[in-house]
Formats: structure tokens, sequence, C-alpha cells
């Protein structure tokens, strides 16, 4: 499955083609600066990410590109009724089949809420790692892990940098590391990409860490003790993660 | 679908009792205050709520009872098999049959994360709305939607009591309100439920809340501007419930 970004914001735009190594050159993964009207259809079987709230409205931001691209007020009454006119928690991904909705391509809406409703951002300054970066890679892992298999392309706006009130910085480098991990899968162990998801947020549980994980770090040349004293705040992704990925 | 709270802690059984309204009384809801293998066999299909860490392991607290009452070493590795290895959010729930481990008719597991590692306590004294309440209540809300259709009765521990650090009152609070709001679906509107749930958790927003929702507040006994102002810290559940129920 490729991934291709999509974000009318240059900082945004700016801030992953910085992060994602070499994913943009080989072609994994695409950045398009403009709106999802704007975007040309590549004949990919997709899915599209709505950033959304916990009540499935679809008011605001890129849901409301989506509303506006898929059938309007029409769309959000279907899309509230596939939720079952109920609650979400924040990260909880709800798959949506377009049906008649579809256009271009696109074959799934993959519903996960960033924000319980748009009024209160839950980020909060005092607390980056607990209330942005790990939120945003909770909803990119999701988002990476839901789409139904036979999808080709899944299109992901720039997540939790609107009405969740995350950094633009904090937002692209979660949603970098999620992505970069996802297609590490093929080369490195499971028990390795657990340890880092624990690393980059801090939560490195000594007895959830195989042996195995130190060895396997020498050999793809990341260094154990700069991954256990990981700061996203401060630190690279580049610094955890395997050199030429 | 009946409901099984069970908790070892005699604190957050009493909390339970005092929070859960008449739903002892009509039998939807029993408490159970001891151990996995102290509960006595009932005849119900059952499904069991797993309070588990974003990496599947059942090392500790509720998940260490889950895993010897169901095999031991051998059934963690079935869980953590079933859960691809891979990283689970927090709230997140994978619905996982027992199969070769049934027994007593247990017959699902709910894997749902609500640390991702037990090192670092997610609650924060500065913030128990959003670390503590909404939390314990996302969890909760999950725990009840996700059960197979056939399930007959959840059995549900205290949950994020443990390694969460989610102080008892609020844990016990929360999961009472999820529950009764549960049960509470065959009488009022959806609408209204959903916006009792955005003012417990401080995330009401007008343009999400029906104009119909004052209207069924004043028939079933709701005061609105109660509701509106409702601080979960302070105020009781019956508050912002219909009475009665």
């Amino acid at each position: 499955m490729k991934v291709l970004l999509i974000d009318i914001n240059a900082r945004v735009i700016n801030h992953w083609a910085k992060g994602l190594g070499n994913l943009l050159k080989s072609g994994e993964v695409s950045i398009h600066n403009g709106s999802l009207e704007s975007f040309e259809p590549n004949g990919l079987l997709k899915s599209i990410v709505s950033p959304g709230n916990s009540f499935g409205f679809l008011g605001g931001g890129f849901d409301l590109a989506i509303q506006e691209y898929f059938g309007g007020s029409l769309f959000e009454r279907y899309v509230r009724y596939k939720l079952m006119h109920s609650y979400v928690p924040v990260t909880n991904c709800t798959v949506i089949p377009l049906n008649q909705f579809s256009r271009d391509q696109f074959q799934y809406l993959l519903h996960i809420p960033t924000v319980v409703t748009p009024v209160v951002p839950d980020y909060d300054r005092r607390d980056p790692v607990h209330s942005g970066y790990r939120i945003v890679f909770d909803v990119t892992w999701n988002a990476l892990h839901f789409p139904p298999s036979e999808t080709e392309q899944l299109v992901l706006p720039g997540l939790c940098t609107g009405y969740a009130g995350v950094p633009i910085p904090i937002a692209c480098k979660a949603m970098c590391f999620a992505i970069r991990l996802f297609y590490l899968k093929s080369i490195l162990s499971q028990d390795l990409i657990n340890t880092m998801i624990m690393c980059f947020m801090g939560y490195q549980y000594e007895p959830f860490i195989s042996e195995d994980c130190l060895m396997e770090c020498q050999k793809v040349g990341i260094d154990w003790d700069t991954m256990h004293r990981f700061n996203p705040h401060e630190d690279p992704l580049d610094s955890i993660l395997p050199s030429g990925y």
C-alpha cells in the first residue's frame, strides 16, 4: 500500500518532506500540496482518512472538504448512520465503504476521531508527548493498519493540526515516525518496532523488550543508548531509525 | 446483555455500588467482590475485558489473573498472536475468541489497552477530566459496545485503577456513567446520550446538540443548565441522568 499525504498548508508539507527519509524517493509515499479537489485521479484504489470528531459530523477542516467532495450533507448523514449516531473515542478507527458516494477510485472512508468536539484543544504544552506525539502517532498507526487489503493508496491529511491544536512540527514528526515504521515492518522484527514505539513515547519497559533487540539494533545500525534516551522534542527521527530508510 | 463487575478491592466495590443507580436492583448489573477464581459459573455466555497494555502482555493486575485463569503463558502467547504482536493504542478494543482456552462459559476476551506500558501512570491530577474520567469512560464504552451479539454477560474489573493510576472514585464514576448510559439507550434518544457524554467530559459544542434535546430533557426530568454546567469532580451522576434510572 502506498501513502499519499495531502494538505493545503505549506508548513505541513515542508515538515513531512523533511521527516520521511527515503520514502519519497522510493515512491512509497507522495505529497500533494493542495486541496482534495485539485488532486488528479491516478488509477489506484484508495482509502481516505477522515480526521473526525467523536460524533461523526463533517463540518470543518479536511472533514468539510471530504463532505463536499463526496456528496455534501447527504454524505455526512450517511457517515453518521454508519457510525450508528454513536460516540466513538478519539483514535478509534471505523472503516466505512463509500458505496454510492464513491468517486475517483476512492472506495473507503476511515473515520478516526482526533477530537471529541472542536471546542477545546486537547493539546497541552506541559505534556507534548502524551497530548501531542502520542495521539498523532496513534491516529496515524490506526490509519495505516485498518484499510481493507484491496487498498492500493491511503490518503492522509495533516492530523491533529487543526482543532486538536497539536503544533505542526510535532504532528508531522509523529506522522512520519508511524509511516516510516510501517514500511520498516518488512526488514525489522515486530519486537524492535514495538521497542522503538515505546522509546519514542517514553514508555520503555524492560520486561517488554526482548534480548534479541540489542543484537538487531547493532545489525541495522541503531545505537541502543541513543534509542533509550530518545526525546521526540529534541532528537531527529534518523537517530532511532536504521540508516537509509 | 448483563454486566458483571468484579474486583478484589472493597473500595472499588463500594464506589460502584453507590454509582449504579437502580441497575443493581433491576438485575442488569451485578457486583462480585473477589477474584476471578472465586466466581461461580452461572450459565451465561460471557465476554471478559482484559484491561491491557498496548503490547498484549498479561503480566500484572487483572490481566495476570486472566492469564492464570485461561492457561498461563501459553494463553498470553495466544493473545499476543491474535494481536499480531503489534502495538494497539490505548482504548482500542480487539475481540479475541477464546477458542481452545474457553472455560466456564467465557467465550471472548475483549483486549483493551488502558496503558501503553505499566511504567508511567498517564493520570495527571492537573487534568483529571482528560487523563482520568475520559479515558475510563472510553474504555468502558468500548467494552460495552464491542462484545459479539451472542454475549449474555460482560465481565469487567475496575478499569485504570492499577498501573494507569486513575483514583478509584474517578474511575468508578466514569465506569458507572458509561454503564448507565448504555442501559438508557432504550429510553433516550441517541442525540441526548451524545449530549450527556459531551457535558460529562466538558466538550459540549452547540452545533452538535440538536434542538429536540431541550424538550427531551424536560420530559425525562433533567435540568438543562445543570447538565451544561456539569463537573464530574463535584456533581453527582444523578444530576444529569433521568430520575429512577
